[in-house]
Protein backbone atom coordinates (compact mmCIF):
# COMPACT_ATOMS: atom_id res chain seq x y z
CA UNK A 1 0.00 0.00 0.00
CA UNK A 2 1.11 3.89 -0.85
CA UNK A 3 0.92 6.02 2.11
CA UNK A 4 1.45 8.93 -0.53
CA UNK A 5 -2.46 7.67 -2.43
CA UNK A 6 -3.84 6.89 1.28
CA UNK A 7 -2.88 10.86 2.74
CA UNK A 8 -4.50 11.80 -0.99
CA UNK A 9 -7.66 10.07 -0.64
CA UNK A 10 -8.06 11.43 3.55
CA UNK A 11 -7.30 14.72 2.30
CA UNK A 12 -10.13 17.40 0.49
CA UNK A 13 -10.32 21.01 0.62
CA UNK A 14 -11.51 21.62 4.10
CA UNK A 15 -14.42 24.40 4.14
CA UNK A 16 -14.65 24.64 7.78
CA UNK A 17 -12.00 24.21 10.68
CA UNK A 18 -11.87 24.31 14.45
CA UNK A 19 -9.39 26.59 15.27
CA UNK A 20 -7.46 23.76 17.20
CA UNK A 21 -3.72 24.35 16.77
CA UNK A 22 -1.70 21.44 14.56
CA UNK A 23 1.58 20.28 16.68
CA UNK A 24 5.36 21.96 16.35
CA UNK A 25 5.94 18.07 15.19
CA UNK A 26 3.81 18.42 12.57
CA UNK A 27 3.91 21.74 11.17
CA UNK A 28 7.97 21.32 10.89
CA UNK A 29 6.96 18.34 8.80
CA UNK A 30 5.34 20.23 6.42
CA UNK A 31 7.46 23.03 6.28
CA UNK A 32 10.30 20.14 6.28
CA UNK A 33 8.38 18.99 2.91
CA UNK A 34 8.46 22.25 0.94
CA UNK A 35 11.98 22.65 1.67
CA UNK A 36 13.05 19.40 -0.03
CA UNK A 37 10.87 19.99 -2.67
CA UNK A 38 12.38 19.92 -5.88
CA UNK A 39 12.31 23.12 -7.94
CA UNK A 40 14.00 23.68 -11.09
CA UNK A 41 17.45 24.43 -11.48
CA UNK A 42 17.37 24.11 -7.30
CA UNK A 43 16.54 27.54 -7.57
CA UNK A 44 13.42 27.95 -4.86
CA UNK A 45 12.51 31.01 -5.79
CA UNK A 46 9.75 31.91 -3.32
CA UNK A 47 9.92 32.01 0.12
CA UNK A 48 6.82 30.81 2.51
CA UNK A 49 4.81 32.82 5.15
CA UNK A 50 3.55 30.97 8.13
CA UNK A 51 0.99 33.54 9.57
CA UNK A 52 -0.06 32.14 13.07
CA UNK A 53 -0.59 35.56 14.60
CA UNK A 54 -4.75 35.51 14.93
CA UNK A 55 -4.85 39.55 14.52
CA UNK A 56 -2.92 39.01 10.91
CA UNK A 57 -5.20 36.24 10.39
CA UNK A 58 -8.51 38.85 10.63
CA UNK A 59 -6.26 41.28 8.55
CA UNK A 60 -5.89 39.04 6.01
CA UNK A 61 -9.10 37.27 5.99
CA UNK A 62 -11.27 39.97 3.96
CA UNK A 63 -8.28 39.59 1.61
CA UNK A 64 -9.34 36.16 0.81
CA UNK A 65 -13.41 37.19 0.19
CA UNK A 66 -13.77 36.18 3.89
CA UNK A 67 -13.17 32.21 3.37
CA UNK A 68 -13.82 31.04 6.85
CA UNK A 69 -10.52 28.63 7.01
CA UNK A 70 -8.21 31.64 7.02
CA UNK A 71 -9.84 32.24 10.76
CA UNK A 72 -10.14 28.72 11.59
CA UNK A 73 -6.70 27.33 10.61
CA UNK A 74 -4.03 26.95 13.21
CA UNK A 75 -1.83 28.26 10.67
CA UNK A 76 -2.00 30.15 6.84
CA UNK A 77 0.58 29.46 4.75
CA UNK A 78 1.25 32.17 1.77
CA UNK A 79 3.62 31.02 -0.70
CA UNK A 80 5.58 34.49 -2.10
CA UNK A 81 6.58 34.07 -5.52
CA UNK A 82 9.74 36.08 -6.63
CA UNK A 83 8.19 38.58 -9.07
CA UNK A 84 12.01 38.67 -10.53
CA UNK A 85 15.16 36.23 -10.51
CA UNK A 86 17.15 38.98 -10.70
CA UNK A 87 20.89 38.00 -11.02
CA UNK A 88 21.71 38.74 -7.39
CA UNK A 89 19.39 35.61 -6.42
CA UNK A 90 20.77 33.28 -8.89
CA UNK A 91 24.19 34.29 -7.82
CA UNK A 92 23.36 33.60 -4.22
CA UNK A 93 21.85 30.29 -4.64
CA UNK A 94 25.18 29.05 -6.90
CA UNK A 95 27.35 30.67 -3.79
CA UNK A 96 25.40 28.39 -1.95
CA UNK A 97 26.01 25.05 -4.14
CA UNK A 98 29.63 25.54 -4.13
CA UNK A 99 30.40 26.11 -0.63
CA UNK A 100 28.18 23.18 0.36
CA UNK A 101 29.28 21.13 -2.37
CA UNK A 102 33.11 22.09 -1.82
CA UNK A 103 33.05 22.90 -5.92
CA UNK A 104 35.70 25.36 -6.99
CA UNK A 105 34.51 29.01 -6.90
CA UNK A 106 34.43 29.07 -10.78
CA UNK A 107 32.94 25.54 -11.35
CA UNK A 108 29.34 26.38 -11.90
CA UNK A 109 29.89 29.84 -13.44
CA UNK A 110 28.95 29.24 -16.94
CA UNK A 111 26.28 27.30 -16.03
CA UNK A 112 25.25 30.60 -13.23
CA UNK A 113 25.52 32.88 -16.46
CA UNK A 114 23.56 30.48 -18.66
CA UNK A 115 20.50 30.94 -16.24
CA UNK A 116 21.10 34.44 -15.94
CA UNK A 117 20.76 35.04 -19.80
CA UNK A 118 17.72 32.47 -20.00
CA UNK A 119 15.87 34.71 -17.15
CA UNK A 120 17.06 38.35 -18.59
CA UNK A 121 15.12 36.99 -21.68
CA UNK A 122 12.13 36.54 -20.05
CA UNK A 123 9.06 39.49 -19.51
CA UNK A 124 8.56 40.13 -15.85
CA UNK A 125 5.47 38.12 -16.10
CA UNK A 126 7.00 35.68 -17.57
CA UNK A 127 9.70 35.52 -14.49
CA UNK A 128 6.57 35.92 -11.72
CA UNK A 129 4.82 32.87 -13.76
CA UNK A 130 7.69 30.19 -13.62
CA UNK A 131 8.36 30.89 -10.14
CA UNK A 132 4.81 30.65 -9.55
CA UNK A 133 5.05 27.11 -11.06
CA UNK A 134 7.85 25.90 -8.52
CA UNK A 135 5.96 27.49 -6.02
CA UNK A 136 2.67 25.09 -6.53
CA UNK A 137 5.03 21.91 -7.25
CA UNK A 138 5.86 22.50 -3.11
CA UNK A 139 2.08 23.44 -2.62
CA UNK A 140 1.80 19.75 -3.99
CA UNK A 141 4.33 17.97 -1.97
CA UNK A 142 3.07 20.17 1.63
CA UNK A 143 -0.43 18.85 0.77
CA UNK A 144 0.68 15.09 0.66
CA UNK A 145 2.87 16.18 4.09
CA UNK A 146 0.18 17.01 5.93
CA UNK A 147 -1.95 14.75 5.35
CA UNK A 148 0.17 12.01 6.61
CA UNK A 149 0.42 14.08 9.09
CA UNK A 150 -3.19 14.20 9.65
CA UNK A 151 -3.34 17.60 9.39
CA UNK A 152 -6.32 19.03 7.16
CA UNK A 153 -5.67 21.80 4.22
CA UNK A 154 -7.18 24.06 1.78
CA UNK A 155 -5.36 25.26 -0.82
CA UNK A 156 -7.06 28.73 -1.65
CA UNK A 157 -6.25 31.28 -4.95
CA UNK A 158 -9.36 32.75 -4.06
CA UNK A 159 -7.71 36.05 -2.66
CA UNK A 160 -6.70 39.60 -3.94
CA UNK A 161 -3.04 39.50 -4.53
CA UNK A 162 -2.33 43.22 -4.29
CA UNK A 163 -4.09 42.71 -0.50
CA UNK A 164 -1.94 40.28 0.00
CA UNK A 165 0.78 41.59 -1.11
CA UNK A 166 0.63 44.73 0.74
CA UNK A 167 -0.52 43.31 4.12
CA UNK A 168 3.13 41.32 4.09
CA UNK A 169 5.34 44.28 2.02
CA UNK A 170 6.19 41.75 -0.45
CA UNK A 171 6.39 43.96 -3.08
CA UNK A 172 9.28 45.89 -1.83
CA UNK A 173 10.88 42.43 -1.15
CA UNK A 174 10.24 41.41 -5.24
CA UNK A 175 7.70 38.48 -4.39
CA UNK A 176 4.00 38.24 -4.98
CA UNK A 177 1.22 35.89 -3.42
CA UNK A 178 0.44 33.49 -5.31
CA UNK A 179 -1.53 30.51 -3.25
CA UNK A 180 -2.64 30.33 0.26
CA UNK A 181 -2.61 27.40 1.70
CA UNK A 182 -4.76 26.85 5.20
CA UNK A 183 -3.46 24.38 7.82
CA UNK A 184 -5.74 22.90 10.91
CA UNK A 185 -8.22 20.12 11.50
CA UNK A 186 -11.73 19.83 9.81
CA UNK A 187 -14.82 20.91 11.69
CA UNK A 188 -17.20 17.57 11.13
CA UNK A 189 -19.98 19.89 12.70
CA UNK A 190 -19.83 22.55 10.36
CA UNK A 191 -18.07 21.60 6.80
CA UNK A 192 -20.84 20.33 4.61
CA UNK A 193 -18.04 18.79 2.18
CA UNK A 194 -16.41 16.75 4.97
CA UNK A 195 -18.82 13.33 3.21
CA UNK A 196 -18.37 14.56 -0.39
CA UNK A 197 -17.27 11.92 -2.88
CA UNK A 198 -13.93 13.21 -4.29
CA UNK A 199 -14.51 13.62 -7.97
CA UNK A 200 -11.85 13.17 -10.39
CA UNK A 201 -11.59 12.25 -14.18
CA UNK A 202 -11.26 8.95 -14.91
CA UNK A 203 -7.76 7.20 -15.86
CA UNK A 204 -9.04 6.60 -18.93
CA UNK A 205 -9.71 9.98 -19.62
CA UNK A 206 -6.82 11.84 -17.77
CA UNK A 207 -3.57 9.82 -18.99
CA UNK A 208 -3.19 8.53 -22.47
CA UNK A 209 -0.91 6.17 -23.16
CA UNK A 210 1.61 5.88 -25.93
CA UNK B 1 8.94 9.31 11.43
CA UNK B 2 7.68 10.49 7.61
CA UNK B 3 7.50 8.52 4.64
CA UNK B 4 7.10 11.93 2.52
CA UNK B 5 9.77 13.38 4.36
CA UNK B 6 11.65 9.91 3.53
CA UNK B 7 10.27 10.07 -0.09
CA UNK B 8 11.75 13.50 -0.50
CA UNK B 9 15.49 13.13 0.63
CA UNK B 10 16.19 9.58 -1.00
CA UNK B 11 14.78 11.38 -4.57
CA UNK B 12 16.96 13.45 -6.25
CA UNK B 13 17.02 15.22 -10.17
CA UNK B 14 18.38 11.58 -11.63
CA UNK B 15 20.83 12.63 -14.63
CA UNK B 16 21.07 9.19 -15.93
CA UNK B 17 19.18 6.20 -15.83
CA UNK B 18 19.43 2.25 -16.55
CA UNK B 19 16.66 1.84 -19.07
CA UNK B 20 15.21 -1.03 -16.78
CA UNK B 21 11.38 -0.79 -17.03
CA UNK B 22 9.25 -0.21 -13.92
CA UNK B 23 6.58 -2.24 -13.08
CA UNK B 24 2.74 -2.28 -13.65
CA UNK B 25 1.78 -1.35 -9.68
CA UNK B 26 4.22 1.63 -9.57
CA UNK B 27 3.24 3.18 -12.41
CA UNK B 28 -0.46 2.86 -11.73
CA UNK B 29 0.34 4.01 -8.32
CA UNK B 30 2.09 7.33 -9.95
CA UNK B 31 -0.52 8.25 -12.09
CA UNK B 32 -3.14 7.34 -8.94
CA UNK B 33 -1.39 9.94 -7.34
CA UNK B 34 -1.64 12.28 -10.09
CA UNK B 35 -4.93 11.71 -10.36
CA UNK B 36 -5.82 12.16 -6.58
CA UNK B 37 -4.05 16.05 -6.84
CA UNK B 38 -5.81 18.66 -5.38
CA UNK B 39 -6.56 21.27 -8.00
CA UNK B 40 -8.21 24.56 -8.22
CA UNK B 41 -12.37 24.34 -8.36
CA UNK B 42 -11.03 20.36 -9.25
CA UNK B 43 -10.81 21.50 -12.32
CA UNK B 44 -8.05 19.16 -13.57
CA UNK B 45 -6.99 21.35 -16.36
CA UNK B 46 -4.93 18.83 -18.00
CA UNK B 47 -4.07 15.58 -19.34
CA UNK B 48 -0.97 13.40 -19.30
CA UNK B 49 0.92 11.95 -21.62
CA UNK B 50 2.86 8.38 -20.32
CA UNK B 51 5.49 7.66 -23.39
CA UNK B 52 6.80 4.03 -23.38
CA UNK B 53 7.26 3.47 -26.82
CA UNK B 54 10.81 3.65 -27.52
CA UNK B 55 10.88 5.05 -30.92
CA UNK B 56 8.34 8.17 -29.89
CA UNK B 57 10.69 8.31 -26.87
CA UNK B 58 13.90 8.79 -29.60
CA UNK B 59 11.75 11.39 -31.33
CA UNK B 60 10.94 13.34 -28.39
CA UNK B 61 14.66 13.33 -27.56
CA UNK B 62 15.87 15.97 -29.52
CA UNK B 63 12.78 18.13 -28.57
CA UNK B 64 14.19 17.91 -25.22
CA UNK B 65 18.14 18.81 -26.04
CA UNK B 66 19.05 15.27 -26.00
CA UNK B 67 18.94 14.64 -22.33
CA UNK B 68 19.88 10.93 -21.40
CA UNK B 69 17.12 10.22 -19.46
CA UNK B 70 14.29 10.50 -22.07
CA UNK B 71 15.60 7.20 -23.71
CA UNK B 72 17.00 5.80 -20.44
CA UNK B 73 13.91 6.05 -18.82
CA UNK B 74 10.99 3.38 -18.68
CA UNK B 75 8.40 6.18 -19.49
CA UNK B 76 8.18 10.13 -19.91
CA UNK B 77 4.98 11.32 -18.35
CA UNK B 78 4.59 14.87 -20.43
CA UNK B 79 2.21 17.22 -18.71
CA UNK B 80 -0.03 18.73 -20.96
CA UNK B 81 -1.88 21.86 -19.91
CA UNK B 82 -5.17 23.13 -21.27
CA UNK B 83 -4.11 26.18 -23.02
CA UNK B 84 -7.98 27.42 -23.11
CA UNK B 85 -10.24 26.85 -20.18
CA UNK B 86 -13.10 27.02 -22.13
CA UNK B 87 -17.11 26.85 -21.60
CA UNK B 88 -17.10 23.22 -22.82
CA UNK B 89 -14.88 21.79 -20.70
CA UNK B 90 -15.82 23.34 -17.60
CA UNK B 91 -19.64 22.35 -18.15
CA UNK B 92 -17.98 19.05 -18.43
CA UNK B 93 -16.47 18.84 -15.11
CA UNK B 94 -19.57 19.94 -13.87
CA UNK B 95 -21.91 17.36 -15.34
CA UNK B 96 -19.52 14.64 -13.74
CA UNK B 97 -19.69 16.64 -10.27
CA UNK B 98 -23.51 16.26 -10.54
CA UNK B 99 -23.83 13.23 -11.78
CA UNK B 100 -20.80 11.73 -8.95
CA UNK B 101 -22.80 13.28 -6.09
CA UNK B 102 -26.03 12.53 -7.08
CA UNK B 103 -26.88 16.17 -7.12
CA UNK B 104 -30.02 18.47 -8.89
CA UNK B 105 -28.90 19.11 -12.52
CA UNK B 106 -28.91 22.96 -11.43
CA UNK B 107 -27.42 22.70 -8.33
CA UNK B 108 -23.99 24.19 -9.29
CA UNK B 109 -25.02 26.13 -12.54
CA UNK B 110 -24.41 29.60 -10.18
CA UNK B 111 -20.86 28.25 -9.51
CA UNK B 112 -20.51 27.30 -13.38
CA UNK B 113 -21.15 30.32 -14.57
CA UNK B 114 -19.03 32.12 -12.25
CA UNK B 115 -15.88 30.32 -13.18
CA UNK B 116 -16.96 30.74 -16.93
CA UNK B 117 -16.98 34.53 -16.31
CA UNK B 118 -13.68 34.26 -14.14
CA UNK B 119 -12.05 32.57 -17.09
CA UNK B 120 -13.52 34.36 -19.45
CA UNK B 121 -12.11 36.99 -18.55
CA UNK B 122 -8.37 36.12 -18.91
CA UNK B 123 -6.16 35.95 -22.22
CA UNK B 124 -5.07 32.55 -23.34
CA UNK B 125 -1.34 33.12 -21.76
CA UNK B 126 -3.37 33.68 -18.45
CA UNK B 127 -5.31 30.47 -18.83
CA UNK B 128 -2.79 28.04 -19.87
CA UNK B 129 -0.60 29.44 -17.20
CA UNK B 130 -3.23 28.75 -14.39
CA UNK B 131 -3.56 25.44 -16.11
CA UNK B 132 -0.15 24.53 -15.92
CA UNK B 133 -0.03 25.82 -12.50
CA UNK B 134 -2.35 23.02 -11.52
CA UNK B 135 -0.31 20.63 -13.18
CA UNK B 136 2.84 21.51 -11.15
CA UNK B 137 0.53 20.89 -7.94
CA UNK B 138 0.63 17.02 -9.62
CA UNK B 139 3.70 16.76 -10.87
CA UNK B 140 5.24 17.47 -7.13
CA UNK B 141 2.70 14.66 -6.11
CA UNK B 142 3.69 12.66 -8.48
CA UNK B 143 7.44 12.65 -7.19
CA UNK B 144 6.79 11.86 -4.17
CA UNK B 145 4.27 8.60 -4.85
CA UNK B 146 7.34 7.54 -7.50
CA UNK B 147 10.09 7.71 -4.53
CA UNK B 148 8.20 6.07 -2.29
CA UNK B 149 7.73 3.30 -5.11
CA UNK B 150 11.21 4.03 -5.67
CA UNK B 151 11.27 5.20 -8.32
CA UNK B 152 13.46 8.04 -9.99
CA UNK B 153 12.63 10.58 -11.58
CA UNK B 154 13.74 13.38 -13.78
CA UNK B 155 11.33 17.12 -13.84
CA UNK B 156 12.34 18.57 -17.05
CA UNK B 157 11.57 21.84 -18.33
CA UNK B 158 14.39 21.98 -20.58
CA UNK B 159 12.66 21.17 -23.64
CA UNK B 160 10.86 23.34 -26.97
CA UNK B 161 7.27 23.25 -26.34
CA UNK B 162 6.70 23.49 -29.63
CA UNK B 163 8.34 20.66 -30.67
CA UNK B 164 6.75 18.55 -28.23
CA UNK B 165 3.47 19.75 -28.78
CA UNK B 166 3.77 19.04 -32.34
CA UNK B 167 5.31 15.54 -31.78
CA UNK B 168 1.93 14.56 -29.46
CA UNK B 169 -0.52 16.67 -31.23
CA UNK B 170 -1.68 19.28 -28.83
CA UNK B 171 -2.40 21.99 -30.29
CA UNK B 172 -5.16 20.69 -31.56
CA UNK B 173 -6.70 19.27 -28.41
CA UNK B 174 -6.10 22.77 -26.73
CA UNK B 175 -2.93 21.25 -24.71
CA UNK B 176 0.20 22.57 -24.55
CA UNK B 177 3.35 20.69 -23.09
CA UNK B 178 4.30 22.24 -19.55
CA UNK B 179 6.73 19.62 -17.98
CA UNK B 180 8.08 16.40 -18.67
CA UNK B 181 8.99 13.97 -16.06
CA UNK B 182 11.11 11.05 -16.46
CA UNK B 183 10.38 7.88 -14.45
CA UNK B 184 13.20 5.08 -14.28
CA UNK B 185 16.08 3.90 -12.49
CA UNK B 186 19.07 5.73 -11.75
CA UNK B 187 22.54 4.53 -12.98
CA UNK B 188 25.03 4.37 -10.36
CA UNK B 189 27.79 4.19 -12.40
CA UNK B 190 27.21 6.51 -14.99
CA UNK B 191 25.19 9.17 -12.77
CA UNK B 192 27.30 12.14 -11.27
CA UNK B 193 25.07 13.54 -9.40
CA UNK B 194 23.98 10.21 -7.39
CA UNK B 195 25.54 11.19 -4.17
CA UNK B 196 26.10 15.21 -4.42
CA UNK B 197 24.90 16.73 -1.16
CA UNK B 198 20.94 18.28 -1.65
CA UNK B 199 21.32 21.84 -1.37
CA UNK B 200 18.17 23.59 0.05
CA UNK B 201 17.78 27.41 1.47
CA UNK B 202 17.76 27.09 5.10
CA UNK B 203 14.31 27.02 6.98
CA UNK B 204 14.73 30.27 8.27
CA UNK B 205 15.95 31.73 4.88
CA UNK B 206 12.86 30.39 3.01
CA UNK B 207 10.04 30.57 5.88
CA UNK B 208 9.00 33.76 7.73
CA UNK B 209 7.04 33.23 10.81
CA UNK B 210 4.55 35.56 11.77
Amino acid sequence: MSQTIDSLNWRYATKRMTGKKINEVQLEQILDSIQLTATSNGLQPFSVLVVEDEQIKRKLAPAAFNQPQVVESSQVLVFAAWTEITEDRIDSYFEQVVKERNLDPSALSGYAERLKKHFGAMSKEEQFSWASKQAYIALGTAMVAAAEAKVDTTPMEGFDPAKVDEIFGLQAQKMGSTALLALGYRDENKDPMKDAKKVRRSKDKLFVKI
